[in-house]
């Protein structure tokens, strides 16, 4: 069991201190980052980090990233990890998912060895792979309807049963788990389909990917799926990351994450959101 | 592209040289190698090599294994795919499969850095989640209908079309690359709908996991998925890597090997294929 448990209760009181449900994808790419830091991954996430730290939920570092530069990419992600420590939510966005005796090995590795929160898994091999996953005080997020144009392949297939894949996806997956748990991947490309979630699904968090780069309308998204918890974590990676190629580079990570914060809050406030006043 | 082009005539060429389609499976596993090792994978995973190379065609690294060993077991990953070198094809069982600019990093870690043949790669999101790993001399292998139990609770979900699911992913997926590129994962576990998908990709290559521990009958899947050029990798981990806990390891596991060679042989002698007599 970790220290502090990261669970439903904490997620929403972070949503209430911080007004926010922000989640900063961490996909760090070595040819992207600011010349002044010499490629220097490590030094370039310390500095987002502490430049957003009061503005965002959760972190998301994105595993890809990280083991296209081998062993020493390994070693970044774990100090990036203990880096950003215990004030945060911190989702493995690895979208993993094997057999049994496989899933458990990746589970060690990232929950237990690494000490994220959360990790992203793929459904595709059914129960027996997503289960291992399942641990004391860790959340599973199970990719559902994904942002990208080829979610339409088989994600949105329409079943004989007159239910789409990813919603059969969905109905199933909550039985492995619950509320407290369980989360499902929602593409902020998909508005619509977010609000039937969020009917069918009242207290799930969501975790959306798809605004800025991929194009999703955030404001669309707030007012489709944010609950009484937040019941979003909403990601942004690179409209944040590479906000400036300049020695500026943090200080504009965190006027996006800013302008980001300022669509958001007016549905926090109103609505069925209650804010946390001390 | 790499020194050698492993290809579809190169493939070929393994099976007749060979005279076996198995692939062995390093699924090692830090808490089983053999005591007298003292732990070291990369020594075990050498061993392993050194008695197995002329009895298969294929090694099969299987990524959660050593990323269970942080930064290591990178390391030791880097170091297992350069010793096995450039007469066997090499499989990078790692599922992978992210929107582009993810997959792009997967592809580059794995096929370029690492110097893997081929990697397994999860359809779930869809083409653009998949095209970035074709890339020229290299291989992709779409999951469709895995070895697990798990494989009933979506890939088998009948379509509104009538087909079922991951019919549904190879008749796709077959139209993102051709035979000379793409590969399906069919478990063993399955042999009509191997069979059936014999009949319906004549001329590609599947991979084949789930013979040994996880139950295949081997007899079954060579009787139902050979074709002329071998057109399978049957897939072996656990039941040659742990063959014995004791200091005679390696050799029990070329006997091993051999066991299943001399299943697989007879089926390669008949039938439509036609040994390679140099």
């Amino acid at each position: 069991m970790p220290d502090i448990l990261k669970d439903k209760p904490y997620l929403a009181a972070l949503v209430r201190e911080r007004l926010t449900v922000l989640t900063i994808g961490l996909d760090t790419d070595i040819r992207k980052i600011p010349a002044v830091l010499k490629s220097d991954v490590l030094a370039f996430n310390k500095e987002i980090i502490d430049a957003t730290r009061d503005v965002c939920i959760a972190y998301k570092p994105n595993f890809a990233f990280y083991e296209s530069m081998g062993a020493k990419g390994w070693d970044i992600l774990e100090k990036t990890i203990a880096y950003i420590g215990d004030h945060h939510f911190i989702i493995a966005d690895a979208k993993r998912g094997d057999i049994g005796n496989t899933s458990s090995m990746y589970a060690s590795a990232i929950l237990d060895q690494l000490g994220c929160d959360a990790i992203t898994v793929n459904p595709y091999m059914g129960r027996d792979c997503v289960q291992p996953f399942y641990q004391d005080g860790k959340w599973v997020i199970i990719l559902a309807l994904t942002s990208n144009e080829g979610s339409d392949d088989f994600q949105k297939q329409k079943l004989a049963s007159g239910k789409r894949l990813y919603e059969e996806v969905m109905q199933t997956a909550a039985s492995w788990g619950d509320d407290t748990n369980t989360m499902f991947v929602l593409g902020a490309t998909h508005p619509s389909e977010v609000q039937a979630c969020r009917e069918k699904y009242p207290d799930h968090f969501f975790l959306i990917p798809g605004v800025g780069a991929q194009g999703g309308d955030l404001d669309a998204i707030c007012a489709a799926g944010l609950n009484q918890d937040g019941g979003l974590l909403i990601n942004t990676s690179r409209s944040i990351l590479y906000a400036s190629s300049g020695a500026d580079f943090a200080e504009k990570a965190r006027d996006e994450a800013n302008n980001i914060n300022e669509v958001i809050r007016p549905h926090l406030g109103g609505g069925s959101f209650i804010p946390y006043i001390p």
